[in-house]
């Protein structure tokens, strides 16, 4: 019940252990394809360029930048949180002009602020769930007033947890990770594009393994012969995120959405009965990653590394320390795709009551 | 039996599905820590950095030039093969200057030539096994020769079939990956810095998922606080190699070339035996990677492509095509890790006896 990895579903356990196959083998070059209509289905988008990068979801940060910014180019990242800071690190190393909107960690970004920082940014970033502080930002008012900007949405640890709608949003560059809501070992990193991004791929980005020309000739055709080698996929993971994707579909976005609210608010209920403090305000916060405050003595004279400690040694329980300005200061408990069970949450709660009463 | 993926030892499949737990549990760590020991055995090197990158081989090409090559920076490749072209492109997207030195596809490169391209080269880089063409280039003589430059060697398809042996060697950075010869499916690189190369890091390359200053700070760091999260660790990847590493120490070093050899050799005589022409001379020809020409009228009608189609489909053997100038033209038989068994070699040549014949 850390900010992930989640548990698996076992469905993605077996998918695993299937014998390991060629890349072009046609058989796994089905799944493969299915992977990526399923992957197009949870993001909400037609994009044909959709698919699962070889790398975590930090690789498809790094895809989403790099391919389409060059040095010099402005590029707006909203700012509040550790993942917003890694976009303008991941901006910076490729020689953006990065224009910083900073809203405090556990608030959520301005969007007015955001689509006026700049006259005409190349990329406007932003992410969509911030993992170091359980806040949601909004993604809809920049699709609707990025004007000429691509607009690049981390949705790492949103994706299968709350609603994600690229087309509907207007989101041009999105990309993931298979770890938190999608119950799926971490590994891969789902990436969509939409037709008019793709329009503005740079023929030759500065990262081979990252490129998303080459990988889409591998991925996208529809024919064996049209296959144009590029890596060797990852055909394991593949096959996970292949019975992943399926049990999230079987069971409906909408009903997996739901759990994960069920949860997250029991979750956070439960933290505020046995009287800690949620950092993030509800309008914001998200039911799948909740971030509470560390109190400030313990009866137990437990620090709050010990508290952590004790829960996973005694209880098989890991939740996640803070980071950045609010380590030490905050707990991070993730309730994400096959963890995302009512009798997970309860189980925690009444771990962290003892431990807290100790 | 294609040119890789091979198939997985058991020891991997029950790896693989360990439960998922977080990249900074200490149980983890301890597993990652035991997996860069084993990968220091495998390499033949003391190199404290030495660690499995979240991506697959072509990662570990990336991130061994990206970390040292700035633009303008003269690279001396050794190419004559697919991977030699590859490692020319990846160093023009960073800008360097590139030197080719090229010998046929089917031949290696001569050292000399390598040493005499440039009189002070920032990177001399080099394949050790060629994948698209079953030939071996020497790696010692480069180590003896190169002077001020680092030398970077890709040992995708070596490592654990043949003897790399980095320090001997004077190996500055090598890399590989993880579904030829080791047994584990494809997903990470392996990479392997020494202490002179280290020294010599960029200290912001522009990828920063491949940045290995960063990746030394989670991953080499003998305390659980001293680790600085980077990317959530593909941690049942990790698990697979592991074990897979186990399998190869256990049996030993020695004991698994010698595995290697004796299928090649098998396989080698017997496609021999059939009539076939192999294309690598046997002075440069890799055990675990044969090259075999395509006959060019066979009894049976069918073409290159349809005599692999029925391997797979009526034996259940792949087999690869031949890449570049060669496609067409050879046949990738891969004989690596759990693959490279008597009985394996057997079963495809009594299979391709049948093909041609028909």
């Amino acid at each position: 019940m850390g900010p992930g990895p989640s548990n698996v579903y076992p469905e993605v356990t077996s998918a695993l252990v299937r014998p390991v196959i060629g890349h072009l083998d046609p058989s796994f070059l089905t799944v493969l394809d299915e992977t990526m209509e399923r992957l197009r289905q949870v993001f909400k988008t037609e994009n044909s360029l959709t698919l699962p990068l070889s790398g975590t979801g930090s690789a498809g940060m790094e895809a989403a930048l790099v391919n389409f910014v060059e040095p010099g180019d402005p590029v707006v990242v909203a700012v509040n949180g550790l993942f917003g800071e890694r976009m303008c690190e991941v901006a910076r190393r490729i020689g953006a002009e990065v224009v910083r909107v900073e809203a405090g960690w556990g608030t959520p970004v301005d969007p007015e602020a955001v689509l006026s920082a700049h006259d005409s940014p190349k990329v406007i970033a932003v992410v969509h769930a911030e993992t170091s502080t359980g806040v949601r930002n909004e993604i809809a008012p920049l699709g609707e007033g990025k004007k000429d900007a691509l607009l690049v949405v981390d949705t790492v640890t949103s994706l299968g947890g709350i609603e994600v709608a690229l087309d509907e949003w207007g989101v041009d560059i999105a990309y993931s990770g298979t770890q938190k809501c999608l119950g799926v070992p971490p590994g891969l990193s789902p990436i969509s594009v939409s037709k008019r991004a793709r329009d503005q791929l740079l023929p030759a980005p500065t990262s081979w393994y990252l490129d998303l020309n080459l990988l889409a000739k591998y991925m996208e055709s529809k024919s064996v012969a049209g296959r144009v080698y590029h890596h060797s996929a990852p055909v394991s993971m593949v096959f996970a995120l292949h019975a992943g994707l399926g049990v999230l579909l079987d069971d409906g976005l909408d009903e997996t959405w739901k759990r994960h609210l069920e949860c997250g608010r029991r979750l956070q209920d439960g933290l505020e009965a046995l009287g800690l403090r949620l950092l993030a305000d509800a309008s914001c916060r998200l039911p799948q990653l909740t971030t509470v405050e560390v109190p400030r003595t313990l009866s137990s004279g437990l620090d709050e590394a010990e508290c952590r400690r004790v829960l996973l040694d005694r209880y098989d329980i890991e939740i996640g320390s803070g980071v950045g300005p609010l380590a030490g200061k905050v707990w991070r408990i993730g309730c994400m795709g096959h963890t995302a069970r009512l009798k997970n949450v309860d189980a925690l709660l009444g771990a962290l009551a003892e431990v807290l009463r100790r």
